[in-house]
């Protein structure tokens, strides 16, 4: 009666909450076929530990959230959010050979946002680009695409620079598109008048490597952070976003990610439930 | 020593509590020498009576606050929503020709959100264009310019389906430029990576109406819609915007706009000087 689609892919920060086995266990028992990490989870189990809970699950691996913030000026912190992203790197390898067959070694970039009390976003954005020129003979070398995601204009101060497809394709451009794509996140390119050729345009130039779903709703919370919803609990036109992803020859698995304190709230086997539903009703039409 | 800027205009929005006598009284007594005002506290007095008080005043018209609102599908609330702007047409007219020599006759525009229960982001603006469409013959006639408002992404469905200023140049280029410009409003519009490209395009295009600034701070307050500053206040880079706007030939007043509770709250006067001490030493270096 109500199959799960076999392209949904759960990202783990939809329950945050639970650990990396509980996220595993109810994934699986819910029927769904792959699902998302974040660096976290993983990391308190160690990486070793994470890739084998991974493999027995048979699961496949879509996404590891997130490597990026790297828009710090010259200088030991810089140097050190590099060092990270590689270690973030061999995790999303590691992680993708672990997954069952099918799985995407998809490292989910967000670029962070202006350093403290600087104004000048057009010099941050230019390190965010040299950052991931620093890094694109590691992905290379991992057989890993870091995904440069760009976030809602509404977190351009306090987390990503990078606020339209377009300009993250800019950036993309310039480097292998093995080692670089672009995330779509409806949520956060919904409103982008440009939204469409945008997506057309990562598609002809090979840049789609992941596209995740959510919904925009609003009164916003206090935390414009946890606005997040289920697919068709909000306004977008999930219709649109996903006959668009399709025509440009996407045909991975898709995550959906909601960050919102109620959903992190609610019993994690009914929000896989409740999300599965959504995936089904809104976005599983248009595929 | 503390000379108020010629240019500086005081959005009356700034002092939302003040009635329309208030609101003039404060502004001259600063050394102010223009005010932007709203719909509700002029007809609060009636037309007649405000372009009275305005004249005494002595001060500059710049802006109407506001018209737009016209995403409704057709029907009598469309047809309500444009009978009102005309009515905001005449008014903008009158307190233009009320207002002391410089005025200007431009009415700001806020397109609207996504009607309740729409998803359809390409219709909705469509309808925007439609009703800009059927007021130009109004504005023409008199003497008025629709400066279309791009809103902040984040006011994408509930307030504004207009999002950036290339996108509202796009609407405004199918009309009159005497009759349909755009407002830069730096709030709105300091995230876009186009946003320089695009300003001088509305120079170009002889669009560049009305040019407002605030701040931008982080973490929004819970009411995203009170979230503006104090010029210099925030993560802003006033220098590039302002110069953008110098050589895209902008020689107009600038109206500083601030939705903000504390402000709101704080005593008339001593908000007109804060803000003409912000607009001082974050503005008016780079004009």
């Amino acid at each position: 009666m109500n199959a799960v689609d076999p392209r949904l892919s759960m990202n783990q920060a939809t329950i945050k909450y639970a650990n990396l086995e509980t996220a595993l266990e109810v994934t699986v028992d819910a029927g769904v076929q792959a699902i998302g990490l974040w660096r976290e989870p993983v990391n308190d189990v160690g990486l070793d530990v994470a890739t084998r809970m991974l493999t027995d699950s048979g699961l496949r691996f879509t996404t590891h959230c997130r490597g990026g913030f790297f828009t710090l000026p010259d200088g030991p912190a810089r140097i050190a959010a590099l060092d990270d992203n590689r270690r973030a790197i061999e995790e999303t390898a590691a992680l993708a050979a672990a997954g069952a067959a099918g799985s995407t070694a998809v490292l989910v970039l967000v670029a962070g946002g202006l350093p403290e009390g600087a104004r000048d976003l057009a010099g941050t954005r230019h390190r965010v680009q040299d950052a991931i020129g620093e890094l694109v003979p590691d992905a290379l070398a991992a057989g890993v695409t870091l995904a440069i995601e760009p976030l809602h204009p509404m977190y351009i101060s306090d987390r990503c620079v990078v606020s339209t497809l377009g300009q993250a394709l800019d950036i993309a451009a310039d480097f292998d598109a093995r080692a670089v794509g672009v995330t779509v996140d409806t949520f956060h390119v919904f409103w982008d008048p440009d939204v469409l050729i945008q997506i057309a345009r990562a598609g002809r130039e090979g840049r789609l490597a992941t596209y995740q779903v959510c919904d925009w709703k609003t009164p916003l919370p206090a935390d414009v952070l946890l606005s997040r919803h289920y697919p068709g609990d909000g306004v977008i036109d999930f219709g649109s976003l996903t006959r668009a992803v399709v025509d440009a020859g996407y045909t991975g698995d898709i995550e959906v990610e909601i960050f919102n304190e109620d959903i992190w709230a609610a019993e994690h086997r009914e929000v896989v439930r409740r999300t599965a539903a959504g995936f089904r009703d809104a976005v599983v039409p248009h595929l």
